[in-house]
């Protein structure tokens, strides 16, 4: 398929919810990275979005919405990301809501700019884990999965997703080997340039966030490690 | 997407728990249908299974599995169909079984063989709506499914199952406009070549079950009636 984010290689992933001075900002925008995606779990507010979007638009960078909730969704970005998580316990994060969205909203819809993310919640520790119910897997379980989105509900990008810890390279690596016409990306706890090289190297795109707030001089490091990295 | 199936107009489904004579199936491989599909949902047995396609088998058909449940499923048909039941109630009939099958079975999986099917189960008095926990849904509810698995969730076939009530065609009329990837098929109660005619109108491939156990010249009847449709 011949996507937007087909050549990608690293996002920073800003939350609307979390304060960045103009600064960091201007830094993270103009650090080489492939694009900027606003999303959070929590009180993702649609003030906090558009203002985030329109400083983001300052800078000459495709910027994505991956949307959490219904209310927060604005028109102005270049891209939607919708998660669809694969290993929720519940149907609701898997389809149920993005059904009602589609019953709503379903008119007005620029289905080009949409792109669902098979997510599998890896961290049980974190929230978005806890809010979406998810149940716990294993390699051979996230093996099947990126099986089952290669090849039978075929989607766009496969999301391994360890929110706030660095997850299992081994089980990057080997997910890797599955997927040809989907994307893998891979987020979670990225806070060196060596922890970007090392995931970098199996997956397609990685997600920087965290350490963006804490340490903006080593957020912005990970974007040349990235570049340096054959997939 | 070019698959077997893209320009069949007409299925027979045989269920490999009900008793046909070599006459009738004779008759049914024979009437210039475009495939047979084995499915059922009551105790399907894969010694049923196996014995009604090696029957079918001798006849120059497709032979297409409709797959029920794990313990049925055997090689040597031509395709394999893979219901995902997107009104249900429950993940397990939506993605959980299909993730179960493909952690254990994934490594001996001839992809090309297998086709996702997205159901809409549409009468609640069926043992199918039953069995998944289905949920009841009106035209817009099916709409937002059709633009769920036509731009999000790309899935190749959209199946309306009405299982043993004629449906309504209004329905399926509303629902074809918004397919253009993904094959619209028709299931339920068609018994007659004019409601082949009607169904046949709106859904690219219409499905006749029953009443060839019921009045096979009927049944034989609804082949040629496609035929002289315009989708």
């Amino acid at each position: 398929m011949s996507e937007p984010f087909n050549n990608w290689r690293h996002m920073f992933k800003l939350d609307p919810n979390k304060y960045i001075t103009e600064a960091d900002l201007k830094a993270v925008c103009q650090s080489g990275t492939d694009a900027i995606m606003i999303g959070g779990t929590d009180d993702v507010t649609l003030d906090d979005v558009i203002n985030l979007l329109a400083r983001v638009r300052q800078y000459p960078i495709p910027c994505l919405l991956e949307v959490s909730n219904l209310s927060s969704i604005t028109p102005g970005f270049d891209h939607y990301l919708i998660p669809t998580v694969l290993n929720s316990g519940h149907k609701q994060w898997m389809i149920d809501l993005h059904h009602q969205a589609v019953k709503t909203y379903g008119d007005w819809i620029d289905w080009d700019e949409l792109f669902m993310e098979g997510y599998i919640m890896l961290n049980p520790a974190s929230k978005a884990y806890q809010y979406t119910n998810a149940t716990a897997v294993n390699t051979e379980d996230v093996v099947a999965y990126a099986r089952l989105i290669e090849h039978l509900m075929p989607l766009p990008i496969m999301y391994l997703e360890y929110s706030g810890i660095y997850g299992d390279s081994a089980l990057v690596k080997r997910v890797s080997h599955e997927l040809e016409k989907t994307v893998l990306v891979y987020g979670g706890g990225i806070e060196t340039a060596e922890q970007a090289k090392e995931m970098a190297a199996h997956a397609q795109i990685i997600v920087v966030g965290d350490v963006i707030y804490r340490d903006i001089n080593r957020a912005i490091d990970t974007v040349e490690a990235v570049k340096q990295v054959e997939q």
